[in-house]
């Protein structure tokens, strides 16, 4: 195994007691150790010591293992835009979410940033994350109108979030050390209201 | 044909006089009328009056027709950016070069409109065009550095521009009578900054 995939291990510390857990454990180190083309559900299934068929219960294809996070990381985000206070500013009301969420990242460095590994290294996979993005833009945007906030002024706060956290993230993954993510999207954020002000 | 295919064809006038031009044309009017999917390449080489054999001379595949204008849009950015006033700030070059884009989008607007129209249809060609747009966003970020603006400074001004001309570009498409591109550039800007300082 290479160094990172160990780590991660030792990371990790054992295997996730659920089989979706173990199965997503298993698809990262092997995506990591052999390259995604290379790896087969069969192999990713025989790792986790589950069944092929097991796999197929969980996720639709070895893609989708790199994004099944997706859908709770959207309600994340939705639920604090709809529980924010009602006077928040709606910049406020979108940093709060992307906060929210990179706290939910930094719980979890190692697996992510074997993840992140992944997909810089495979197309599909990366318009796949774009395409995630955009979603949790428009998933935000919906909110604030919810919310009575008037478009584009909803679209644009959404987009600027999702910016901050796409270059706040790349700047965590890229980071030496012990790299705070929240702090990291807070710093970010400031940077991006004086480089757009200007 | 469709309402919009037999205005698009009143548009245009007459067919480009460059085989790639009327390869492009063909390919949206079918795509248009029967779909992205259902169409074939034997099918806009023939109704451009071209063989197959041009059609793979000037696209890899029936995709990449949606797609040939990227490569100038990139340049267009890139030289804007590169000749920008050396005092400017940063996110005014960034605002010069996404309304040099808007002119050359509202030179062309019912393509713009009917290239829209099929891309909104299908998954894998949104896709493909959220990683142009964030090729966009690296490509101007680059240019903003090598005049020597810092990270993270670059990206972010670069990624609110792409974010600006998302949202203007979607109001365009969406705006009735004869909506400006290059205006609502400079109205969306002025609304993302109000949006995002609040």
């Amino acid at each position: 195994m290479s160094p990172t995939a160990i780590r991660y291990h030792r990371g990790m510390g054992r295997w996730e007691p659920n089989a979706q857990g173990r199965l997503v454990q298993a698809a990262l180190l092997l995506y990591v150790e052999r390259g995604f083309e290379q790896t087969t559900v069969a192999e990713i299934a025989k790792l986790a010591g589950l069944t092929e068929r097991t796999f197929f219960r969980y996720f639709a294809d070895k893609r989708e293992v790199l994004f099944w996070g997706a859908g709770a990381l959207q309600e994340l985000l939705v639920s604090t835009v709809a529980t924010a206070p009602e006077s928040e500013a709606p910049i406020a009301t979108i940093r709060s979410a992307i906060e929210a969420a990179g706290a939910t990242f930094q719980e979890r460095r190692e697996g992510s940033l074997l993840r992140q590994s992944v997909i810089s290294l495979n197309t599909e996979l990366q318009e796949r994350e774009l395409i995630k993005l955009a979603s949790l833009a428009g998933a935000m945007a919906q909110g604030l109108r919810q919310r009575g906030v008037p478009e584009p002024g909803a679209s644009l706060s959404a987009e600027a979030g999702i910016a901050v956290l796409k270059i706040a993230f790349e700047r965590w993954v890229n980071a030496m050390g012990e790299p705070d993510l929240p702090q990291l999207i807070r710093d970010t954020f400031d940077e991006f209201k004086a480089a757009t002000s200007g």
